[in-house]
């Protein structure tokens, strides 16, 4: 059952069963859906939820009486439609994204528009409390600027590049914050700000991003990967954010691609982050040169036809999708999105991405998988963090009578 | 909802929606439940569907009556539970594995009994026509023995080894067997049986089998590997075969061991097949010596402490560690199970395997998953398709009037 899947990221639907709970639970479906997926036409509705359309076509009918949505005509796949979109109820969810230098934080409706959001810089090497109280002044800063309470804050998804355990809810070793390692989040963040926490790996949140906010909400099996400092990839498999056996999913920075390569963070041997994350290319490039190089550095040199600039990121595209086609030959993805802060060479890094795929995938596989840029350029992980907060809310029956 | 996902191999359950309709559809479930995973206690069927304790009490209570389950006490983490098992109402699900060289063919109860198996060797380069026909033959056979009529049966689900196309039903390039490339199945086998025909990558049956006729029930994220004259993968994710976009997933017999390694039959280079499939071992054994080398021979010596065997089998199984490595980071399961003709090495393919996954996994990916043999040896195939056929017949209500 993709469809349902998508709106249980954690929290199990109502138990079915009983009779008389069930044109409720069918109407929190809708809602779930709508909160999980944004704006969607009736038949997509009954798609998603696995209802009959005319009991859809109900539903909507009734909550569109009561207020709780709003329908405009629409058309899709050629035809007329009727799009259903959840009415402003003054609720807000938190995304916030957390990098090893930067922070950004935005506050979004149940109906998945974007009402405030900011970053800013955050020093290397910062404590998981320094990290957290930043995040936390930047959310007050923007609840008073959008004139926003507290109390209507559904509450917070954040996203941390890191392996997160869901056994313990603590970020583990090999994260690329070495001082988080052992946070218990929930409890750190949750007990301050009083309000429900969800934390997640950020890969994962740019892949739940990429299927609520981004142009793939059609995808059933999509890979994110981020190519940054470190390289992670979140993993949406049959309609919902895969999370396997402890919660540690998509580590395709390290795989092997060089046995006797450098040592990489993890410990191992010739990962691909130890060849193909913006730090070795940075690294690289400041060989010999005199001016110091970045991630913008790169790009613009790039884009100028800057030839070891080129070079670098070639042989980097091509180990990713290396990589890439080992994950592609195992679970068989319809899209990758690559994201991150090197969107903006589009091609210039597609390219090679793709012909690495293309050399080492089973040919049927490297046939049938796009490989694209994300549009939602470095606000995936923190517009995914939001949506967290949306698909879990849509699943508690509160949010139903305070609409 | 991973307890539901697993009865739905690839039909969907009914509609929800209507009141009239869910009392029938929650006994469906919990048939679903039986027929999918074989005999279970009440609180896994709970689990398993979704449903209530309550619900599915009041439900096996007016079923036992009504004869279509039986209950038996039992126990269930030390404390008294009541196993629920599905009547034998004379219908028989037919399982069947083709492979290169050997044919198996199973025919087993909708409470997981085998009622008759069956194999016989095929020759080498087969064609698909030749492969089916043996497959009917034995078929007929087994019926015949078993005094079981054709009208019983309510379907076969076969194994095939190499992708197939799920959005045409055919086996595509890149099958150990090439002579069956482009045939579609169901077509060809459903016509003349004159049954419904559920086809499959052989290795994703051995995964199923796993989780239904093995001991590995509760393990929501599973990976199957069979190790042959291919290599492949088969996943159990969230409870559910896994299919991913067009229905080749597992391909793990191609992810590069060395780049510039031998020419594969996928047209690759340097694939894990070509360091480590039986085929190379009996190549590399043969070398040299005058005696013929086939995989029998090959557990024969190493069970003698043969010392070029040992050391065939150790380089081959650290480059399937490290294969696994790179899946087990990605999909992060709770065990792999390994089978094909090799399980009766035990430990001497198992340790260096492990030794592979450990060098080569995020190390809380390593220290988290279990490895283990196949304890369904060359049956699991087999058993596997008659598991296909016994999960969707649970989802058809015609097998509730029937019983």
């Amino acid at each position: 059952m993709p469809s349902t899947a998508r709106t249980s990221v954690s929290v199990p639907l109502p138990k079915p069963g009983s009779q008389s709970a069930l044109r409720e639970r069918n109407q929190q479906r809708v809602i779930a859906a709508l909160m999980s997926g944004g704006p969607r036409t009736q038949a997509e509705l009954a798609r998603a939820t696995g209802l009959s359309t005319a009991t859809v076509s109900n539903i909507v009918k009734s909550m569109s009486t009561t207020g709780i949505v709003s329908t405009a005509p629409t058309t899709s796949s050629g035809r007329r439609a009727l799009s259903v979109i959840l009415n402003d109820n003054g609720q807000v969810a938190a995304g916030i994204d957390i990098g090893r230098r930067h922070l950004r934080v935005v506050l979004a409706s149940p109906n998945y528009r974007v009402l405030q959001e900011a970053s800013v810089p955050l020093p290397l090497g910062h404590s998981a409390q320094d990290g957290l109280g930043a995040a936390s002044d930047l959310l007050d800063t923007l609840l008073e600027n959008g004139g926003i309470s507290r109390a209507a804050l559904l509450g917070a998804g954040i996203g941390i590049p890191g392996p997160i355990d869901r056994r313990s809810g603590t970020v583990v070793q090999g994260a690329i914050l070495p001082e988080w390692v052992g946070i218990n989040i929930h409890e750190t963040f949750g007990e301050r700000l009083g309000i429900p926490v969800f934390i997640d790996n950020d890969a994962n949140l740019g892949a739940l991003a990429q299927v609520t906010w981004g142009p793939h909400s059609a995808v059933d099996n999509l890979m994110f990967i981020k190519v940054g400092s470190g390289i992670g990839s979140g993993l949406v498999l049959n309609g919902a954010l895969f999370y396997g056996h402890v919660g540690i999913t998509g580590e395709l920075g390290h795989t092997t691609i060089n046995e006797h390569g450098l040592i990489c963070r993890c410990g191992n041997r010739g990962c691909l982050e130890t060849v193909a994350s913006t730090s070795t290319m940075i690294e690289l490039l400041g060989r010999g040169g005199s001016d110091s190089v970045d991630t913008r550095r790169i790009i613009d040199r790039a884009l100028t036809g800057d030839t070891a600039t080129l070079r670098v990121i070639d042989d980097a595209g091509v180990a990713i999708g290396r990589a890439l086609a080992h994950m592609a030959n195992l679970v068989n993805p319809e899209t990758i999105v690559v994201g991150g802060p090197l969107t903006d060479l589009g091609e210039i890094l597609l390219g090679p991405i793709r012909r690495g795929l293309a050399r080492h995938a089973v040919p049927i596989i490297g046939e049938t998988t796009t490989v694209c840029m994300s549009s939602l350029g470095d606000r995936a992980e923190a517009l995914g963090g939001a949506a967290v907060v949306l698909a879990q809310s849509g699943l508690s029956p509160a949010l139903i009578g305070s609409s």
